[in-house]
């Protein structure tokens, strides 16, 4: 009767505190599946930043890692039913989340920057040159990148398109002048076409950042995330992996 | 019997909870009227840098708001009573007060600064240079920026004054060369009196950091209101709030 | 009985708590003796940048302190055990230590960094410069020093030493042109040489960041510390102190 009772709770059916999780040598954590946060390069197969950045830590707890993938939507509900014990998702630290869980401090930020088309920017010397009735900028339609051109370049002209693919191409093959939308996007775009695409700014024009977030009611968990965020900035383990998977194409070889 | 008995209890007689808080719908703020921290503007209205922070901490919470005005000396008393739920108040972050109630993490800055009178300290280029008797520098009597003036210049001339109102009158007429005093004093009269007054100083010559305040034993809370200010301050709108009332005198206008 | 019951415990038999130790007006803090954390100049007699904080912080919070001396292997377990409150050791935050304890926010940073004798260095402008067989860099035998040195100059000569001692005096007599060590070695050997050796780097090549550790299950002890962090590093008393320890040797005249 007892383990029948077990077989019928899903996995990690109620939230666990990291005591459990270290003392059921098993933490389960949660993931989005957005590159470089996390990628399947092949079915059954997982990497990405915050994939390395889940086993790492695993393996620093010494416990058995399972990483699962959920919708962006789905992801906080399922922390709360306990269906996972951590979220390591690029999750942006926002008040509204934080009502629900509770949140490391931030190990990443993320960003709308700029790229630009090189040629036809060359006599651009300020941001505020772009707002300027000559310049098209892409963005996607609808997106907070193209709320923030209207909203900082008012003159200019903003060009809409349906996918970040679409908006990247118009800047590539010159029909559009400059290019924003969420990081690591405009740097890949500039590393992929270094010849054509500039990302002349040195910081996003909008940030969030993020964390891990746990459940409410472990104070000790929060304190040893926070520990290991420190540790593992000290060390350089995390901004290394961070700038392998953020500022460089080489994960496309591997 | 039970109702009576919740009647004469005082309005949040014992501290609550964010779980508190978030189940009845309101939470109770305290705060300090000093500007630019919180203002009456006319009886009966609030305004003010902690206020604008309190109202948005209430409305990213989802809850109504009292803000409950106290003096400084009463304001820790009060919330170790429970008569409010968080301070928000410009309150230092000393190890006294860290021992009766749970500090967030910073969000301001407070600090002693120097204002100079531009035409009579022309040709000073370095803060050491004011160490001399030929200098007359303004501050308020007893106060901690007169005994800055007394450690940092000794050989300076120290004239004490009543009030801030006095001593920076004094810079401004002349009769000063330098006046120290808490920020935003010393900012306000640059902005005030721009062709002669300047604040010479890239930052505060002693400070202190200011965060929330709440009960003991809601480790929970704490980690939401550090959540909290990290959102706040990546997407700009802690900063943009602290510039208004603290870099600039548009609020007057209001 | 109850008496000889007490007798046969250690003292401080159980992990107490911030409020225990403000109850019993008496704090337990574990060092460890390696200068310049804790140095006993006399027997009987401690000083040290660790024992300096601890003073400090068990004035602030008004109780007695009793200072006690660890081995690094030993001190996290006495912790566990109750004999001590907290440590306050230089103990670096790693994630290791982290699963047995609570770490505080850091309030120093170790490292490894490099001194170089300035004579036989003269036409080094770049840290690569020193990956060249014409170089010898000292450290001492097995060290995370000396590896070092393998990993980032590999075509130079490494040249390895039983103790610290040894390998600076080859630094020194010019048989060496760089040894990399912990710091304060290389600043202290510096400051003792300063026609000789430069300590070129403006940051530890390594370093890991340390705080105080507390037992697990007292959140309110964590939010404290961290606040008494803030405080006392804005006042500028932490960063006052830790530059008289770690960035001169005054304190060997005492």
């Amino acid at each position: 009767m007892l383990i029948m009772a077990s077989l019928v709770l899903p996995a990690g059916g109620s939230a666990r505190t990291l005591q459990q999780v270290l003392n059921e040598g098993r933490i389960q954590i949660g993931g989005v599946l957005i590159a470089p946060w996390a990628i399947r390069p092949e079915p059954g197969e997982l990497s990405g930043f915050e994939v390395d950045v889940s086993k790492k830590l695993a393996e620093d707890l010494g416990v058995a890692i399972e990483f699962r993938v959920y919708s962006p939507e789905r992801i906080v509900a399922a922390l709360e039913a306990g269906e996972i014990d951590l979220i390591a998702a690029g999750l942006p630290i926002s008040p509204e989340t934080a009502i629900r869980v509770n949140f490391s401090q931030p190990y990443s930020t993320m960003g709308i920057t700029m790229a630009t088309n090189r040629e036809t920017t060359v006599l651009v010397t300020e941001l505020e040159d772009f707002d300027d009735p000559d310049y098209r900028i892409a963005a996607v339609a609808g997106s907070e990148a193209a709320e923030l051109v209207a909203q900082i370049f008012p003159t200019a002209e903003l060009l809409e398109f349906e996918t970040s693919q679409q908006a990247s191409t118009a800047l590539v093959d010159g029909s559009a002048d400059a290019y924003l939308d969420n990081e690591p996007l405009p740097t890949y775009l500039s590393l992929d076409n270094p010849a054509i695409v500039d990302t002349p700014l040195t910081g996003p024009l909008i940030q969030s950042r993020s964390g891990f977030a746990v459940n409410k009611g472990d104070p000790d968990f929060l304190a040893f995330l926070n520990a290991w965020i420190t540790a593992r900035e000290a060390d350089t383990w995390l901004p290394t992996i961070h700038s392998f998977w953020f500022q460089s194409l080489r994960w496309r070889d591997e």
